[in-house]
């Protein structure tokens, strides 16, 4: 027995298991979301568990307190990828570096990001997403977003909606509004809160003058107005040519998505600031299920594959599996076991019939009645019994 | 632009990315197999890349040197799991003890083993493995063997061969022959390294009996023996009922084995010596492909679950998903990728036709020609190209 019993069973702070019932809901989702990709034309690739801190720790968007770092064979500081934006972005600077743009690329991997307090929180989650690299226009954007919203669809999920903002428009407001960068820093971090009241609060406890701070909290406001209204605010939001050229851009955005049928499910929010402080255009996020976290998120993000000497603009999404599965309902779809059970007399009939019904696509389970101590037990796992004791 | 230029490319010691054809190839046969192992019926479950070192670091067979190590946020020590059969043990004996046994348990997990020089070898590789827990019987021997030929043959293996031994007759001659346990353990290594030059120089160059000398010359030469020849030589290495005992017991595998019609691929070497210490009984090796290592290896384990405090007999085996994507050639199977190009006054009837192919299940890519600098590069990747332009 191993040594230190209060460790036998136990898991380090924010890692799980996942047992057979969730392991096949994931399985599940995972293959559907594969084909939606693989039927968009993105084609999978997988990255390192493993990376360079001096490479991807640093190009992350997370939290240096939260990478998981640690030495390699040969003594150097590598960290568990916190995400695969960035090993997708180096991939494509390096090994991919011949192919023509625009490359369509998806992913599922685990990412890692440490949690220092237990709250439920999970410091190894799954995964799902897609790359579009090389296209800077509002057909990417729209391509990727209808691509999420036909994966939640695939996976039958019931009521979902998905955000969009624009981050180039909180940028430019903050900024024109503000010359303090930590006035700027808290309201930004405010609207990643989606707290209006703290917000509002900021604003008014600041120092900034009454014209900014009309301009702010008209801003927070448009988060109530339907989405037509909310463009119509955008002109009167920045003064010149700026307001009408984002209401373009939006407008522009919107008639394509129409093309795609999503607009339904689809809601507009000026004010979206995102965890990754890499996207510089179209942010999403896609909402679902009771958790409050969202279950996929993505943008724009221009600048990121310039760090890898290989400039190009780029847009994608990423889905949390784990909150996707919370989110549907479970799914009737997959099989389940049968068993043949035999005695050492009959294993030759039953083997037979075993290896008949797995050839029709079927779930079997082939067990000797001799090593099972309780078969009534036993039996209960199963859709059907096929006796040949 | 990330500082370091040397390492902005670069990717930790044994660590690779799978580009899309390869990854292709890794997904097919990944499918292929979960399609195998659901149809046999074992039950996917995953586990944390992350486990406590006191918990399965120490279980694991793997050397202490090459566990990769590091501090979870709680500031305790763990590793990257280097391997699946310890972690499955952990869960077998805590989220699912009250299952009723037999469990038929599989993953498709990466597996951490560092590295220290650059020898092609990789630090991350991806198993693919079932374990039979609780089934003390050659019937779930049988079946784990037979399922991974199963395995072989449905990903269409040309040439493969499953190498069959015992370690308990290791075990038993080497300990009957030499109370010293470092002649022990030199001989076993040799075996372990498949190197017959040098386990007979051992044992000229040692101090052991004269009889002790015979038995393991002729051990040594059954590796050059046709399987029933090897099987009669049993009662000439042991005296009295053990040799009987083991011939007895290798028979009534390889009549189980016959029913699942299968020995056409089996060769017997009663001197198979595998990486784990933990196996007990059976021990096996499948090879195929060049590369010279085993695509896949496994065996009977009775005494690990009894480490985490639910003995129980166990066996299983793990596959290299690499190794086994180097053996078989390119799969025809896979589909390719069509493209429609579209301009913005086409943009709707393109869209249109596009999720129509992909409602056929067709892999298409939907491209806005403008976005494309050149078109006539971009098209080589396509399979068809349906023009909307």
């Amino acid at each position: 027995m191993l040594e230190s019993g209060t460790y036998v069973f136990e898991k380090p702070l924010g890692m799980r298991d996942l047992l057979p019932d969730l392991e096949k809901k994931h399985q599940w989702i995972k293959q559907k979301a594969a084909e939606g990709m693989g039927q968009w034309g993105y084609q999978f690739l997988s990255t390192p568990t493993l990376e360079y801190y001096e490479t991807v720790g640093k190009a992350s968007a997370i939290d240096e307190e939260r990478l998981f770092k640690l030495l390699d064979g040969e003594g150097r500081t590598v960290v568990l990828r916190p995400d695969m934006t960035v090993p997708i972005a180096r991939v494509a600077a390096s090994g991919l570096k011949n192919e023509t743009l625009p490359l369509r690329l998806a992913y599922m991997s685990p990412v890692f990001r440490k949690q220092e307090f237990e709250a439920g929180r999970p410091a190894e989650f799954e995964q799902i997403g897609v790359e579009l690299i090389g296209d800077a226009s509002l057909h990417a954007d729209a391509e990727v977003i209808a691509l999420m919203i036909h994966l939640f669809k695939s996976i039958g999920l019931d009521a979902f909606n998905v955000t969009i903002g624009h981050i180039g428009i909180v940028n430019a407001l903050l900024e024109e509004c503000s010359q303090d960068d930590q006035v700027v820093k808290r309201l930004r971090q405010r609207l990643y809160e989606k707290n209006d009241v703290g917000f509002r609060e900021e604003v008014q406890g600041s120092s900034l003058s009454d014209e900014a701070k009309r301009r702010l909290h008209l801003f927070i406001e448009t988060r109530h107005l339907q989405l037509n209204e909310a463009l119509d605010t955008l002109p009167l939001l920045f003064p010149g040519d700026k307001g009408h050229f984002f209401k373009d851009h939006l407008m522009e955005l919107i008639q394509i998505l129409n093309f795609y049928n999503v607009m339904d499910v689809i809601e507009l929010d000026l004010t979206l600031v995102s965890h990754s402080d890499y996207y510089t255009g179209i942010v999403f996020e896609g909402y679902g299920g009771t958790s409050g976290f969202p279950i996929g998120s993505g943008g724009r993000y221009d600048e990121l594959l310039a760090k890898f000497q290989r400039p190009a603009p780029a847009t994608g999404f990423g889905l949390r599996l784990s909150l996707l599965a919370e989110a549907i309902k479970e799914n009737a779809t997959s099989p389940h076991r049968e068993c043949v059970i035999y005695t050492a007399k009959t294993i030759e009939s039953a083997m037979k019939r075993a290896l008949q019904l797995r050839r029709e696509g079927r779930f079997v389970v082939l067990q000797d009645a001799a090593t099972v101590s309780d078969l009534e037990a036993f039996f209960l796992q199963f859709k059907a019994v096929h006796d040949y004791r």
